[in-house]
């Protein structure tokens, strides 16, 4: 009994009782605080309980990728019930955009030194595996906190380096049977390193950014036949004529993360950083911090605030909030995590959804990730259909493979919610309520 | 003097004194009424003067496509200083979305049987010939109408099926020294049927619409190497693996004009209209009526009020007026209008902007349709910018060939300047205003 009264004391002192800039009361709990991952690192969580039926809905854990951007960016910039506007009010988002609308979602900032996360040892190793046991600690403490919680039907959901982050920590929780894992969703995952970069190239092309003499070039170049390497062990002469495409592609002021949309704010500073980054050959991947084009100043001034830290239970020791880390050494061991995927379907099924204006990690890419893990296809490559106002429309187009479906989104970027809520909402719910 | 007075009355009376749901008082003057063709066809149009300099800015003629679409659907919901409100009130658009900031436009309804344009002759042969040979005869009138005009820089545009109408109408205006012929300007232009089918399969393709088996089928049974051929002569495998993606292509529920854009009230009955219209391997256009996912109410019951029909000045002998007439017989005889380009491009300079989310007239066919007329590029294909508010963005791609450009416009469909006002603003007004 005594352990009990503890626990329930644990999740209550962590209860989100007001938020500066919130005028209404919400129909729906949330929590924040800490949980504990290994070694002394504090994994900073954000829980909102289902507006549904918070004690039938299933709970989703959700992770945003980077590696070293935080999950608090999916809450309030894509699937979360709430957004922060310009003048720091807190306003709920319409309920059928909001994936609390049919699910527990528990938002974690991860791993250390991400967000409001910390570790009270700085020399912690940081890494693909220490991160993915890192988010198994963290659960199985959110257990603990949230016993009620402990058999729900659990998905872990996320997108971008969350394509390494989803496998690698649910491979950790396939082999604990208390953990009642159904399935996992992930949204422009990084599945594949050189087939993402490969694909880019032919992606950049057909949407009209390379040209027919560059993209001649590259063929000569870069191919034999149908074959085309465009990484790896290539000649000086595909070397070069790839340069020329990756200045267009990444110096010119296009929005990688949404073809289609502006770029706010590019300062010409982060296009050099993030050239640097998109070195996909070098074997580590250098954080970049804030994600060039996006305008996150209302989230990271909202997030510095004094009485926001205090309503979230922020603790003293946490860095100032950034959208994305540049100061964590994170180090990549995952080069092809797609590879994964194929036993994990045996265990829980799986949802491969990309938007398909993302230049980041592009649909083409993805497509070609799934497939190449030689899983064969059940039935045909078809349009998926939503509806809303105007009737039914397509949402995007989707393959089957054995408890695994590959889906894109029609219209979407890298931030697939935050792009075309209304198509993801109907597209999440379906995959958490129905099986393929 | 005498005949100048005439003349100088009968612009006068055309003049559009108040139009239905108009409050406010517009900075610039307009007017409708009709222009004769040949034999006998009452052309009718809608001319609106500068908002800057009408006695010295550039006069352009504005022709929407089809065959048999409205030109006046290119001023309320393209690039005219008004549009309808749903609740049938005019409103302005903003001065830098409209092109009458920096030219004196004339909107042509053509050929007769379009739109309020009729034909005394109701057996008139309607060709692609006799479109221009009356598209000239109207534009010699309005210079008689409007004399003050006839010495002005004159610029052609259109769109779509334009892609046609211009140079054929170019051909004879040449001819005409007594017409100051400075430019032609065609957006999302049919500049070649074959090209731009063929083309249609690798755009759906790396758009996510046919998925690896299908492309894989298609690879096989249509391609040989490099080449591929998707129409004419073809094996009957490849034909029906055609026959596949056309079905997801035309009758999915895609908008096509817009590939990211919703399908507004689709009723099935246009999507079979529609994919017969799509046989392009026929010898005719059928002609469609209002283009499928477009939802045109507003204009037509505007369009149809009297009041509204006496302020236009339109005949009572017009036919009630819709976007597009699918009642007309129109032959069409030019399969590759671009090949007409060259030899245009000695006497004025060319832009085929093409906005890059259209699968009706796709970018890539457009560029390989001017490519094909052996014209060789100047530079490269590179970006072209434009700024706004968030500072300075990608507004699309562009190559320059010899007095013909080939320009992209990031992020729009078949109607760019609807699509994307900005872009189009700046690009149309960069064209007008400064020679390559």
């Amino acid at each position: 009994l005594l352990n009990l009264i503890v626990q329930v004391q644990c999740f209550a002192a962590d209860e989100i009782v007001s938020m500066p800039g919130l005028k209404e009361k919400l129909p729906f709990k949330q929590y924040s605080g800490y949980l504990n991952g290994n070694d002394g690192s504090r994994l900073f969580y954000w829980f909102v309980e289902s507006q549904s039926s918070p004690a039938k809905d299933p709970l989703m854990l959700w992770l945003n990728g980077g590696p070293g951007c935080s999950s608090l960016a999916g809450l309030i910039d894509e699937n979360g019930p709430i957004f922060i506007r310009d003048n720091l009010t807190v306003a709920r988002r319409p309920f059928n955009h909001t994936w609390n609308a049919f699910a527990n979602i528990l938002y974690l900032e991860t791993p250390a030194g991400v967000g409001f996360s910390y570790a009270q040892d700085d020399k912690m190793k940081i890494n693909d595996d220490t991160t993915a046991e890192n988010n198994y600690a963290a659960i199985k403490h959110f257990f603990l906190k949230f016993p009620h919680y402990s058999n729900r039907p659990f998905f872990i959901a996320g997108e971008s380096y969350a394509g390494v982050y989803i496998p690698t920590l649910a491979r950790r929780v396939v082999q604990d049977s208390s953990i009642n894992l159904i399935g996992l969703a992930i949204g422009n995952g990084l599945l594949d390193n050189n087939i993402n970069y490969q694909s880019l190239i032919r992606y950049a092309n057909y949407h009209g950014i390379l040209g027919p003499t560059l993209w001649a070039n590259l063929k000569q170049h870069c191919c034999q036949g149908e074959i085309c390497r465009f990484i790896g062990d290539i000649s000086s002469k595909c070397q070069n004529t790839i340069q020329i495409a990756m200045k267009t592609i990444y110096t010119d002021g296009l929005n990688l993360y949404n073809f289609y949309t502006q770029c706010s704010q590019y300062p010409m500073s982060q296009i050099r950083q993030y050239t640097a980054f998109t070195t996909l050959t070098k074997s580590t991947h250098g954080l970049f911090g804030s994600p060039p084009c996006f305008n996150n100043s209302v989230a990271v001034k909202y997030f510095r605030r004094d009485d926001v830290k205090k309503a979230l239970h922020v603790s003293d020791q946490a860095q100032p909030w950034t959208v994305c880390s540049s100061g964590l050494s994170y180090r990549t061991q995952y080069k092809s995590a797609v590879k994964l995927i194929p036993s994990l379907s045996q265990k829980c099924r799986i949802l491969l959804y990309f938007g398909d204006l993302d230049m980041v990690c592009n649909f083409l890419g993805g497509e070609e990730s799934i497939s190449s893990t030689g899983l064969p296809t059940i039935g045909n490559y078809q349009p998926w259909h939503y509806t809303d106002n105007n009737g039914r429309q397509v949402g995007g187009f989707a393959t089957l493979y054995p408890n695994v479906k590959f889906v894109t989104v029609k219209g979407a970027g890298h931030l697939v919610p935050g792009d075309r809520p209304t198509e993801a909402w109907w597209m999440m719910k379906d995959f958490i309520q129905h099986p393929f």
